[in-house]
């Protein structure tokens, strides 16, 4: 793995990426930021949350909720898409709960953080491509299927209090790092909010490599 | 002036830029705008707007007043200002009464748009570099005096009601056409929200006038 020096500490060059498979910019992210992290040397941290309880801190709702601002989002997400060439359609019903999907991804990742990234990778590819409603729990297993997984199996354990305390856990975890919204992504202590961050992450890793580098 | 064909209608290239002076974002897009304007052969109609009617109708707040969102912004205007080489020095006390400003602003704005605009441009550096308090009208008159303004005119004509209501009218126009926030900007009837956004319009520009070339 590779490290980065900043400030005379080393640290694991990780981006933590936070996302909710609600939120169209984290699928947008999550499309784009492997990319980013293999140009930079660096690992992504892929971290299932949930907004509700974050919008519920801050007062904030769904985007798509908002007066004026839900008009305008609609029509940023698709211009978004289209002018970085990512495909989506926008989901009917939106937002969803994303509860079920968030769980068996964090089980998976218990065992398997590869298979876990590419459950999270095939979910938001179900519901912003194929059209899939993920908030469905049966479809959220069904998916979890279809990368070989055995559905009986996760669907026992992702019903179980431990999953479920793990979820809240992990919620609360990015809360007190001060994750409020999706994507979030935090490379050590600095934190970036949006997929239109992305490049803030690349300039900023870059610069802080240049001062590693002659300090 | 230059032109912009889009489906078959001509249009007057003009970004139509929305700001309130108490917003960093907008600031750091107030440096940035007429260069892109350039850029593209288009011209920028400079709107002075007041957040405050806004964020009633979306149930926003300022962003530096929000919790968790506050302290990430504080952090994301200072690295924003650093990662794009904009003088910036987060103002006490923020966010500010805009309202004189953006009076003395219209008033200047109704005999001469290319003064107005310098107007904007010196109030906008003024409280994000000098850290002169631009909510007090004193400050706001002086700044006009600086431009060769005769003062005690200015302080006359931003007392009447005609300039009053002229604002509030712009207010709601602005956000009868959809504003929310700051900076807003439009290409006819295509809107950005954010200094972040204004990559999306040079790209979105680009788009429009290769699709009119071919079409």
């Amino acid at each position: 793995m590779a490290y980065l020096i900043k400030q005379g500490v080393t640290m694991a060059a990780v981006i933590d990426f936070y996302f909710d498979f609600s939120s169209p910019y984290a699928y947008f992210a999550s499309t784009r930021i492997e990319a980013l992290a293999g140009e930079l040397g660096m690992q992504v941290n892929w971290q299932p949350i949930l907004l509700g309880p974050m919008f519920k801190a801050t007062g904030s709702a769904a985007l798509v909720d908002i007066p004026l601002k839900g008009a305008y989002s609609r029509h940023d997400m698709q211009r978004t898409a289209r002018l970085h060439g990512i495909s989506f359609t926008m989901p009917d019903p939106f937002p969803v709960a994303t509860v079920a999907a968030a769980r068996i991804m964090l089980h998976v990742g218990q065992s398997d953080t590869r298979l876990a990234r590419a459950y999270a990778q095939r979910v938001f590819h179900a519901y912003y491509v194929d059209g899939i409603n993920i908030g469905e729990p049966e479809a959220a297993l069904r998916l979890a299927g279809e990368l070989g997984l055995d559905v009986d199996a996760v669907a026992a354990a992702t019903a179980g209090d431990a999953i479920k305390s793990r979820l809240r856990d992990s919620v609360q975890a990015a809360m007190d790092r001060g994750v409020f919204g999706a994507p979030f992504m935090f490379v050590g202590d600095e934190p970036f909010w949006g997929f239109d961050r992305l490049d803030a992450i690349r300039q900023w890793v870059r610069t802080q490599g240049a001062q590693a580098s002659s300090g």
